[in-house]
């Protein structure tokens, strides 16, 4: 077996990167024998939305395999419990519960390991989450790179959801129960709820000891405090965190899961200014990388200007920006550059930076 | 800072091993700053049971990082499925669905992945429950051994409970909505519902090349179906999985959290020939040892010849016996030796078997 053959049936750094080539993996390697059979699930494994839906529980799962652990903002353990949060949240879920697991190098210092736990607990705190089970492992010593964690989450039905979809009613057909992907429909607007790209560009800063970033802090939080808000205004069809593989690939999750158009326009979108130098030095899409602290969301019209003025208020959405909207007329990610001109946005192969989560 | 120091300061392979090193762990560094707050936990974290209850849905976690990833009698896919299974079905819940998070090392083969994934597949529709959602992470080369997963678990309260503790309630009182390790009372029957020792057995051997345990497999299966016969028959007021730290562990467990004494009969412990001359060359303890398709019951003595025989007539449960029963006179684990001495039975530092999950 030649070389190439070897890498084509072996698995690369961007299988993992949330990108066009994990997607392939998961397709045609996991959902091609994983099949949630009968019709209890609400939102069954296929859908490969950020949580499932079974019997009006939401569950999800992240392993965090983040480098290094404590990071500008924040450590693997804050990141961990606010991306399951964040998950479930998403999809429209009140965070009930959380799992945390913990895989250990042995040698690792329990100290260390303290300082993880203490900030599980803060921001499960924070997010009005228990920790309700959990698991430890210990691996030889390199055997596996220093700590990761699992975290999953189960979460119940947001009762505020009824009251969000009978508002997007008002204006349109609507008829999910949950904040799919597959929801956008023509004139929806996008929002995003903030600065994009800071997790990414903080965690390669102080990996690499690049000065530019200094000052670029993860965004990382829970996030499920501000979707109440946004489900009491109403409006909402769809949301997602963008996280591995950023804005670029969430946008063409909800573009390929809703089969429709979606064009953004660049100046709309809030990039601080030292995401977007780091991003010119190292040669990288700001729209590419994974941020821990964001919702992107896809809002009804007529709801839109109440939504992110309800954002707005929420410390955690400050710079929140109507970015663009839904145009079923064609069937891509389209970015009005800040010069005017169209450019497709295609979904990344894989992340730039590697192991951010 | 001298060696000692350091030792004391840095997570060992103990830490991971389900016995004493494990708990104090888990207590003094994780269990200090985790707090289940609120009345809605029926079974918090620091019950520290097999699974957590919030709002009678049923919630585990487990990382499987088993070494060598395929062993006789299954491989780490049909093992973690398992695991989470029974981890479910023993506090009694119906399990209703699983969540999968592979992190992978870059270079693993996809080959391997797919049987792993098939394997998760072929266990999880023997057991009855659907994968519902997943993650999947690639680490670079070196940073992680070949492959570990996390499965998670959520399930809903049997409906078989009310029926089997109305029973229980017929011989005593009982006033648990769950089967939980702290349950037991004086007279209630101890049952092992087959042989000890053959999951770290056939790991071992195979792992280390070692001819006398050419003839075990693994005994890793999902008892699911096994439990809900109990369940049915009735009388059962605790229920746990031998695994980490073995049947040692598990009636130390017990008796730790029923705050009672338990006296079991080394001749009625099920324990196949190849397990114990295996166990005689290494200078281990089979009782030590992991086991994977295994529970151990309290039921209430009145009922336990009946529970007894319906475990039997289950193909997972031909060599179930009666090994012994709760005394609240003493508070240890007291094994009675095949010739007739008394020793106590410890709660293990370890497992003598590293990594067998």
């Amino acid at each position: 077996m030649g070389f190439s053959n070897f890498m084509k049936d072996a698995i690369a750094m961007a299988h993992g990167a949330g990108g066009e080539l994990m997607d392939k993996l998961i397709k045609n390697s996991v959902l091609k024998y994983l099949e949630c059979k009968g019709s209890s699930y609400d939102v069954p494994l296929s859908a490969l939305d950020d949580a499932g839906v079974v019997e009006d529980i939401v569950f999800t799962t992240d392993s965090y395999v983040v480098k290094p652990l404590f990071f500008p903002g924040g450590n693997i353990g804050s990141l961990s419990v606010s991306g399951t949060v964040n998950d479930l949240s998403v999809i429209g879920a009140q965070p009930i519960a959380i799992s945390t697991a913990f895989i250990i190098e042995e040698g690792f210092s329990i100290q260390k390991l303290e300082e993880i736990v203490k900030s599980i607990a803060e921001t499960a705190e924070q997010a009005g989450v228990a920790v309700l089970t959990g698991d430890t492992k210990v691996m030889e010593k390199g055997s596996i790179e220093d700590f990761v964690i699992n975290t999953s989450g189960i979460g119940k039905r947001n009762p505020l959801l009824d009251r969000n979809i009978e508002e997007v009613r008002r204006y349109r057909e609507f008829d999910s129960r949950w904040l799919l992907d597959s929801n956008l429909r023509d004139g929806d607007k996008i929002i995003v709820s903030g600065n994009i790209g800071e997790h990414g560009i903080a965690l390669l800063s102080h990996r690499e000891g690049y000065k530019f970033g200094t000052k670029i802090k993860s965004d990382a939080a829970p996030l499920n405090g501000l979707i109440e808000k946004v489900l009491e205004t109403g409006g909402v069809v769809a949301a997602k965190d963008p996280t591995r593989g950023g804005l670029a690939n969430t946008l063409n999750e909800f573009k390929e899961k809703s089969g429709v158009g979606i064009i953004v326009r660049e100046k709309d979108i809030p990039i601080p200014e030292g995401v977007i130098s780091a991003c010119e030095m190292l040669g990288i899409d700001p729209l590419e990388i994974g941020n821990e602290g964001k919702i992107v969301l896809g809002v009804v019209k007529e709801k839109a200007d109440e939504v992110l003025s309800e954002i707005k208020k929420h410390p955690l959405g400050k710079n929140a920006s109507i970015i663009g909207e839904v145009d079923e007329s064609f069937n891509e990610v389209i970015l009005e550059t800040t010069v005017g001109g169209k450019r497709i946005l295609h979904k990344p192969m894989g992340d730039p930076i590697p192991r951010i989560c």
